[in-house]
């Protein structure tokens, strides 16, 4: 499935993220031909990082999601991190969730979330050449009421002839800059702030925006909530005492 | 400086690990025209987590490292993360040791860890085509005493004509093997276990391995120690109760 010619729409960089939140976009005409997420490899991995005594309850509190928010996803957990396989906006509905119930205890958590599509295989997964599969849009995910903040790194892992992933990536920012998330760009990260569900969205959104034009995409995001550090202002004086 | 073309040994996927970890190695003879860490933009962002009530002391004091490991260094820290740019085997001894006095706590601590190197940008930098630059050998750095658990990804970002990631990646892959590090290959990420000092220099070692041919390498990895559900078989029962 990976060599698969599967035609995708063009996307223009300034439409790209507001045309993957129109929840009534109509599915793409080859979606009963798309691969499943095990054919093209799309999942996360995470890790909840509640900073208290009592992480083990935290933790095991947030994994109790609705059973239905986890329906269709397979979730494998161990002593690291979290591995969780299946549709994009099952798994960015799932993460919001389990993310938001440890936000809402307000102990400080971060969690660390790398979403990855058009690799089945593992760190040295080889993805053919081919035009990149873009999956539907993903879908709404409501607001958590939670402040979030988050250093989100994109990568674009292919760069043949046919790469354009730099377009793709500017479309990715300038989806950030409308939807109010983005803050600024630092050193090997941009910085995202705003309610916990709109950065989720934007850092979904930017991995389903590169995927229409570059197979193998990964994202990265470190993202805190409830920072004893964290002020109203993005640029406000830095704390040493909290990262 | 991004587009200078600098001469660079060449390296063999079986050679390279080992190569890069001899401390007597002469320097390169490119080295007095080599692009500073600045220029070439060489760096991290970590962000450490201690999961106690009692996480500012330990963040606080884990910074509080002998000043010469970070002499020549700059080191910024916000509320999500801390930025550190400078030679690389001077982000790596920085790295563990600031991991290391944090772990000798006791305390169940995770670090997230982003190296980057030809990158001097932001996330939507643009690497310019050229041949990678590589630098020294990493500096040994001692063993801790501390067992750590990480779940590792790489990221090749440049795949031009001149571009061969993928036989650096199984150098690498092969590099930790012979270190002792690798226990298996997961979806999206490699799991390593063995002493902080022996992950984190088979982290290192890796990104330099890549970036001989590959002018953009970043690397993430979430590092674990003295997690309540460790055990010493990597591939003993998981546990959800912690991350």
């Amino acid at each position: 499935m990976r060599t698969q010619q599967i035609d995708t729409p063009a996307v223009s960089p300034a439409a790209g993220p507001p045309a993957q939140t129109d929840a009534h976009a109509p599915a793409p005409a080859q979606r009963p031909t798309s691969p499943t997420p095990e054919e093209y490899g799309v999942g996360a991995r995470f890790t909840l990082l509640p900073l208290t005594d009592d992480f083990v309850a935290v933790i095991t509190d947030a994994l109790a999601v609705d059973p239905e928010l986890r329906a269709g996803l397979e979730v494998v957990t161990d002593d690291v991190s979290t591995f969780v396989r299946g549709p994009e906006s099952d798994v960015l509905g799932y993460l919001t969730a389990v993310i938001a119930r440890a936000g809402r205890t307000g102990v400080h958590t971060v969690a660390q979330v790398l979403l990855s599509r058009g690799c089945p295989g593992e760190v040295a997964c080889e993805v053919a050449d081919g035009v990149a599969y873009a999956p539907a849009p993903l879908a709404p995910i409501p607001a958590t009421g939670l402040r979030a903040a988050a250093h989100w790194s994109l990568y674009p892992l292919h760069d043949g002839p046919d790469g354009d992933h730099m377009t793709a990536i500017y479309a990715a920012i300038e989806g950030a800059r409308r939807r109010g998330t983005l803050t600024r760009g630092e050193h090997f990260a941009t910085r995202l702030d705003g309610d916990l569900a709109d950065v989720l969205t934007t850092i979904g959104d930017a991995w389903l925006t590169v995927g229409r034009s570059v197979r193998h995409v990964a994202t990265h995001a470190t993202i805190s909530l409830n920072s004893p550090s964290s002020v109203d202002s993005p640029s406000a004086p830095t704390s040493a005492g909290d990262r």
